[in-house]
């Protein structure tokens, strides 16, 4: 991993803070540019990173390049910004993106997707992490691959069409699990009950899902079809919280149709 | 607390089992009865409980009588066996049913409701547990709150109403979540992929929402409005799991309605 000495990272949201903090610590030379250049001398100021201002600062000295920015732009970017390292391995951290975005932009590309959500703080446990990866052909998958061995312990190679299913379940257990927290969140803040109040509970449900296979611990008014209960959440639900009431409805529906099929 | 000897615990499932152990581990002296005999001789081989027979067996020497059954049945049971022990405070645990399922059954009685899912194995963590309590009357509040608090820290008087919304809130985050763990498992499950490849996203995502406001740390594709994202999972679980599909645009739309309005 010596040859690899300079990394530039294109972006400045979460996930590029979190890998420039990840190579500055494993001793790499890394250069961040991003379209808010207050943002990018924020992550260099934790980082050790080297901001570039402009475009044209973008040289043909880097090893990697990564594209940390919003899926919706990316294939833009990558038409912007390859020409100007056309040796360097290029590589987007999406779950959704298609290697493909590179083609005839790229000699050398891939995917580096880490399996994870980023925020700023605190600094992420990489060892543990799923890092799925792809590359355009085997020597340039070997090579993300060893890079991305050098942090993590979980690696895996991935076509694009797995690592969208993959990038959906990401979605129901992060985002999904997320909102319908900020639901309950809300029903007891009515009240003026603290959302802390449901620690114990959440932290045994994951334990429990985690331990076993999820299907076979199930529990609840839907699962054992406790009509009473259900109408008796609907008629609130009703009155309080009609978009809630459409999530409580195809939940329970389903959970229904699973079990009492 | 010395007055209280004798317990009975009527029920034999995860509930009646852990407060068995609880009870017994306190040094009370536990009887048990249920429908299922085996089960709760199961049960008393691993809390020392003595095991009732018949429900003549059920006399007045019980401090507290803690009806540990399905909701449904409760209000049977309570017709049945409340007039065996008069004297005793008779307990359902249940998130939904009022208190008044006893009115007129017994003089004393009130509602031991601990926000947890049990069961078989581990023991239950007692201490941080919240337990939502309620009592017929002051008097009797008093000894049930005092009596919770000999096990918890975490102790609370919530009337029937109340507790029916924490209730809705626990099956929020706990069966809703279990069931979408479930879905992920299985689109996980098709490609030959371990449900584990998302354990470090799904704690990051508990301890996320447990620091901050959930409604705060949100992301993904519905509350960006990616549409080329969401369709293309729909796109997917339209051919896969029709189910899912309700479940992920209930979710997605409620998303979009938190964020974009």
């Amino acid at each position: 991993l010596k040859q690899i000495t300079n990394i530039l990272i294109i972006g400045n949201g979460n996930v590029a803070l979190q890998l420039a903090l990840l190579f500055n610590q494993k001793g790499y030379s890394v250069d961040i540019y991003g379209r808010d250049y207050e943002k990018s001398v924020q992550i260099a100021e934790r980082t050790n990173a080297n901001v570039l201002k402009t475009k044209q600062e973008i040289s043909d000295k880097y090893y990697f390049v990564f594209y940390c920015v919003k899926d919706s732009v990316i294939a833009e970017l990558v038409e912007k910004f390859s020409i100007f390292s056309p040796k360097a391995i290029n590589l987007h951290c999406s779950g959704t993106i298609s290697i493909s975005v590179f083609d005839k932009k790229s000699l050398k590309y891939g995917v580096f997707y880490p399996l994870q959500t980023f925020s700023k703080e605190p600094e992420t446990n990489w060892k543990q992490l799923p890092i799925l990866i792809e590359g355009n052909n085997v020597e340039v998958e070997k090579e993300i691959a060893e890079f991305a061995k050098y942090f993590s312990e979980n690696t895996e190679i991935v076509f694009s069409e797995k690592r969208l299913k993959i990038h959906l379940a990401a979605v129901i257990v992060n985002n999904f699990v997320n909102h319908l927290y900020h639901k309950a969140f809300q029903i007891l803040e009515k009240d003026d009950i603290e959302f802390k109040i449901l620690e114990p509970l959440i932290r045994k449900t994951i334990e429990n899902a985690l331990k076993e296979n999820p299907l076979d611990i199930q529990t609840g008014p839907a699962k054992r079809n406790d009509v009473f209960t259900l109408n008796r959440h609907k008629e609130y639900l009703k009155l309080e919280d009609k978009e809630l009431l459409k999530i409580y409805e195809s939940i329970s529906n389903s959970i229904k149709n699973t079990y009492n099929s």
